[in-house]
């Protein structure tokens, strides 16, 4: 949303002026500038924990993925460091910091350091870009990146009430926090997830232990530092850096009463049985498109799947796993070249890329396209391996001819996971079938769908699983981070004691 | 809401007949006549599975609560003796039997074949009462049961539209199914739970196994004879009689996508770690009542006391297990007998009853109170036993004067599980802040309240927990048995060529 | 709804006993039997005013549609008589007989008698059926014809409530009534519609004066005892029988505090102007059709454009005005026989029937096609004639050409009234162009798209104009019938004496 | 909102700068500068129409409040002026010039500029304070004032589906605008009342005439100016400055679809019979605060009564009008001086101000409070007069005791306008009973109970009257500012031609 803001107010003359005095005040928040990191002047990160910023026993420094000389040290905090993280979350409320009866200021308050907050993330997003992975890959990429600050705060605790069954009472249902929870997020999108998430459990009333992928949590604590320039309360978020299994022992220790989880689907299982199923999760996306019989304006389409596969190299959960191309029209095939007739082969890529100097440990390959015919990859010998995602610039791709429409949706009903899809087609009767049966989370349907449509006006999420988190929309914030309460007020007047039984 | 019903027909000159009628019809479609079990001539049950009444290998006889005699057959299927089962639940869609694009007509097939089942069911009550264990104990309460068939099934699905970033775009929020789903119920209310859960999974597209209690799960048999009886397809729900066991070897084969578990905490936790936390849990309660300074009509609360307490035996996870009393004024106390001044005491009960013969199986003991000083009780060393939830006519009772309410709500805060709650007293700012500090999920607020308010107008589970199932409401139902799912339609215009950038 | 339950309950052996007991229970609460009213036996009405029947000094006798034989004779209530009914509405409080916090059982109560007169409503159609002027003309019309009893009455008057500004205060918006108010519908639909509104405006609280058009109101008599059999407190609904300027007269002198009034423009607008627009109007409809250039499927299409036009002799609100057939293809125009090339002419129709012996005052023409070319239709001195309502089985036909979408949109801006129109194409672009170009209340859009969608799962009603009624949903009944009452408690605590500041 | 997000602004040192910067922006887009108005440099407006500021053929000259001297030169357009703004209005399509399908990223555009507004608007508020009547009596009321500029706009048009009856058909109900709407508002809330209501009609789609009493319509000039300034496009608003009969000639000449009104009851009811109803009305308000039998906090709550009746000279059509004490704690009569025992009396007040410049034709006189004895009140002789609003620094007092609930009761039912109310008790059956027997459309209950709660985080608005208009929270723009459209989608697939049947 604040790109679409930072637009907004780049076209207004009004507007611009408090931007460009923002970015002069990088300097009363920041402890880092993203223009100045290096290898002779690294940056160095901190744990939060009740308010108060602590070093840990040992630290890590990371290479410049851009010329492999390490110029950021983060804490390497070790299990046995843990104990002020547990003591802050086991010290929260269950009833939450805020709840709808209890401190509802906090939501105004809120509101008030939110706004600095929007104005002020457009130059965060500087910082961002600069410690980002594959700032030098796909720079433009980032000027659709959202941070998405919700509104109306208080409106996402909205309730209802029914009447009773007899004068003076009534029923009510409420959002209420979770109190104590943990927020665990992966490396690869370093503010927006974090801050959309951590916002919501802010909002309802909930105190988040922050946790983010090691290589990329400086973005994180600059995000809170701002955070508390902006007015936050210190103590409201804690933040653990560190390697993944601190984080894990902190919650065995501490118990958050919900977890939100964004990482890989190894990890989410694991930790869905840790906690008993106390968790929300947004793991892996194998995310199908399917083309329809009816095709047309081939260069837009051709050009959205390129941005699905391969934008930001393919390392999103939303990225482009496994194309359905229609054959009815050949001419469309020229979106891929070199097809096979039949049978596995690749259709482009496949190689590393070469002069640059990027670290071996980050990677760095060539867009990669493979085509496997549609009955192959149905074979139980296979079908795994077909529908395995893989977090690069790589997708499968196969075809379908008129009356092959149910073997692809076997397809989309065989695959694990559901997150996002698309079904590109403007044949209305096509894509009712398809959207009526399959269960992908997010799913795109026209045109101009697509499979990478992050968080901006809609719901992002993964569906058809009970643990399934969402993020983006007031909807998502209300599940992840609240449950219902009811409350059921029955004041009287009371019956006399004449009409009373015992049972 | 049924026995609403039944009195509004039975006010009415009209549909009186009818509801005879429907007596007279039982023979139709039940397999058991309540009023002829006996020894002599035991009931039989069967399992369901794809539409077809079957057999198990071995059977186990039910004695009559009221005499010990063996009166009910049923079966007790064994994991060798599931494959059935499985095949069944493996052979339903992720996207469930309907959904808003598949099937809505479901919805009204379904419709109308619930307004036969609403007037009937009034009849299925008799079965049900003569069937459940304490029949003879607590018959008056069963009038107040209620069998909630909740009405407009296809507002169930209603989603939402929100316009979207371009002319052609709009994203919609929408309810699906998961599909394959387990029902798992005890044997405490062996109609109610599984009917309102039963029908919220059918409303919302999935098909169901069930499984219930064995010593009850004759209910759930006729209740399914009676919906078939009705009109519904009889591949929509599988019945499952058997050990618990055997329930969780289907689970673990089939993996249903998402399971409600009603039934005890211990159970609740395993299946959660077994099912990878793809559940719904309503599990222990530890119901608490807390009564403000301002406490009047004490015949009507001491009343409510001793129904919440004690009606059916205490055998509902709603019912009260500690009572905060009020001390500011004495005479209160007449509502317990013979009050200890400090230290634990028995206040009445504790004794087995007698003059019955109810199998020592089924167990039968006095309504027994017991007192704890609020401090002992907070105790670490006492905390937890005296927090323990007991299945059975029995509370714990304590007492609190002015200035002690931190400790009233510290108690509220350390305890596990969070179902349902009370707060008597008219006391706006004490109702106020009892509720803005605790988080039970069903939570009663007024000189009227009570901890067993069972599904009639609210919702009706635990809170704080995301596991937390709900039953009784629209939004139950909604949460329960269907996800988020998300579709954004993207119909067009597409941008010409030339404003495409790659990235 | 009816309709669709009847048909499950057909379907299910149980549920059909009891409908035909209702059948024989007709002699216990309906006046006048369908099958016997005749010259010789005519029926007679009455008017109710605050919970009794009474008769009006003159009577008016009606003639048999059949035969022309007098057969019901029904009050003439004159304007020096309405005394009683001024007083009635007069009594009723502004908060109306319940509202959210005011007697909220009388919901419950309400569902008890409606599960009766859900059942028994079937039966109710017969009488409808023989009482309604075009029985013999299209019965099979009344198949479709819907009684549509809402459910969940309670949740109705579902309100929300928002977090304040602090602690201790919390807003909430409710449904209030408005209490006193007047119904008032016409002769075509003489159950449906007084049956949906007058059940809507009761379960939100208000006390309904009822006029429907004399010709028919015989209906809603009967309609109204059926209720007070089914458990309706006899003084919750008025019924006036008498011309409109009778009624007319009740309203200035009591003024109820809004009135519904389906019916002719001309009398919408003066009722408008005379309570100061106190009204919400379902008014005239002139309800288009488009085809789309991809109309296929011509036999369906056909059977839809005859049954919007024709059925029910065209007497219906919703009946489709006007057609905006598409030239691309010249086989469609087989739709409509003889079609000119240029200027108008008749496409069909246009004489009188013969051959029948229903009187001169009912009418009785044949199903009529008039085709104007789109040019002519759009002159300033064709277009009012072009596009005024003819309440009869009548229709405008044109035709439009690729590139003439722009006259079409501009015919439809141009038009007065706003009710029901229908896009009959599956091409999404054209649908959403057409859709989002227009605004008719009820609008279809699809190959199977109509304009006679009488009230069944959707919103019926005009859009585009502030005074429009909706009627058949919950949203309909919520903005007809109550408004919004916001409550902000505020219950402290109380800041203190020296921070208060006078201003 | 705006003053809130000032405060939070305000106290972040971050965004202190940027507030400082927009105050030297003023000369960017206003064209006043409220510092320097006076006679000799008088301020001079400009009507604005189809994007074009131009003037009027004759100017009025209006005198500062705090001098007399002339300082505003306004055009005094005359109706043959009128030509360009009917053409404007009548330029209009009835879809808007935004709705849920045609542009709607025109609610993306207007974030933008809202964001700059938002925070611009800060400044704004110096402006308005200059130009307000009363800024020397109150000047700390401002700081109180709210621009509320709501957030989320996209969501405002939130609609929903439903499944339908058949597979390819789902209903959906839609929030579409008017089209051309005016917007017409009083003196008293110079900014608050056109910001708010203007930007609802943006947001959802409308195009406006805006027409302010010309004694303060600079501000709304001002006010358009900044937004064009912050992006929004010039032809979106027309501005009429000048009497108030001019701004009638354009309605009846243009018929606007809907026009929002703020002013006098007579001017309300007038309109309202010319647009046919057309109309929703926020007029006169006679608002009563009713103490309980438990009133405490006395301080506060005299500072409050103070508050509501006296603050802005009690020009809001919120000023308590009406205040019924109870009487059974004599204590609680210090709340006013003097009381008399019986009969109608004056309290305080009464007399002109003195020693100020105010010009005459303002009005300056003290606080006043008269009392009139409950039964005296009552009397139909005395009834109108003592419920009559003066819209002044004036109320009626009146006192009860116990058992004259229902007189109190009927007093409030009796009476005519129902916008404000307070019930001034933490008994929460007292107030229960008084909220269940009263209609007023924005209610406070509880201790802190007032009646001038302007909109801040609520609905504000009469209720009972189903012209009754909103301001404030989205249920009001939506109220207002759209009506409700459903669209059915039915795209097949069609039944068989054999299944066809002509009814």
């Amino acid at each position: 949303m604040l790109a679409r803001h930072a637009r907004g107010l780049g076209q207004g003359p009004l507007a611009f002026g408090p931007l460009m005095q923002l970015v002069r005040n990088l300097s009363e928040w920041a402890t880092v500038d993203p223009q100045k990191l290096s290898g002779s002047a690294p940056g160095t990160c901190a744990n939060l924990v009740s308010g108060r910023w602590q070093p840990s026993r040992e630290s890590r420094l990371l290479p410049d993925p851009l010329n492999g000389q390490p110029f950021i040290s983060v804490p390497h905090t070790q299990p046995d460091e843990i104990a002020p993280f547990v003591e802050s979350l086991r010290a929260v409320p269950k009833t939450g910091l805020h709840n709808p009866l209890k401190n509802p200021q906090r939501s105004l308050t809120g509101y008030g350091w939110l706004l600095g907050l929007r104005t002020a993330l457009h130059l965060h997003l500087h910082l961002h870009l600069h410690l980002h992975l594959h700032l030098h890959l796909h720079p433009e990429y980032y000027g659709g990146e959202r941070t998405g600050i919700p509104r109306g705060v208080r409106f996402l605790a909205r309730g209802f009430t029914v009447p009773g069954d007899h004068p003076g009472q009534t029923s009510s249902g409420n959002r209420w926090p979770y109190g104590p929870v943990a927020l665990i997020t992966p490396f690869n999108f370093p503010l927006e997830i974090p801050a959309l998430q951590l916002m919501g459990a802010l909002y309802m009333g909930n105190k988040p232990l922050l946790h983010v992928d090691q290589r990329v949590s400086i973005v994180a604590e600059q995000l809170l530092r701002l955070l508390h320039h902006c007015g936050m309360p210190p103590a409201d978020v804690d933040l653990l850096h560190g390697p993944g299994a601190t984080c894990g022992a902190v919650l065995a220790a501490a118990q958050p009463r919900s977890t939100l989880f964004t990482g890989s689907q190894r990890v989410a299982e694991r930790l869905a049985v840790e906690t008993h199923g106390k968790v929300f999760l947004e793991d892996a996306g194998f995310d199908w498109k399917i083309m329809g019989p009816d095709v047309r304006d081939v260069d837009y389409v051709a050009w959205q799947c390129d941005q699905d596969a391969y934008a930001c190299s393919g390392q999103k959960c939303s990225a482009q796993s496994m194309l359905f191309a229609h054959r009815s029209d050949g001419g469309r095939w020229e979106l891929f070249a070199n097809l096979p007739s039949a049978g596995a082969k690749l259709l482009f890529g496949g190689k590393p890329l070469t002069g640059h100097s990027i670290p071996g440990v980050y990677g760095a390959i060539e867009p990669t396209a493979v085509f496997v015919p549609l009955e192959e990859a149905l074979r139980p010998e296979h079908f795994e391996a077909v529908t395995t995602e893989v977090f690069g610039p790589f997708q499968v791709v196969t075809e379908w001819r008129d009356g092959q429409l149910p073997l692809v949706l076997e397809a989309c009903e065989r695959m694990t996971n559901h997150l996002t899809a698309a079904v590109v087609s403007n044949d209305i009767n096509f894509v009712q079938t398809v959207l009526a049966n399959t269960v992908n989370g997010t799913t795109y349907a026209g045109i101009r769908a697509r499979t990478t449509g992050a968080p901006q006006n809609h719901w992002f999420g993964p569906a058809g699983d009970p643990r399934g988190a969402g993020i983006g929309t007031p909807e998502a914030i209300r599940l992840v981070w609240s449950c219902h309460r009811e409350i059921i007020t029955d004041f009287g007047p009371v019956p006399p004691a004449s009409a009373l039984k015992l049972s």
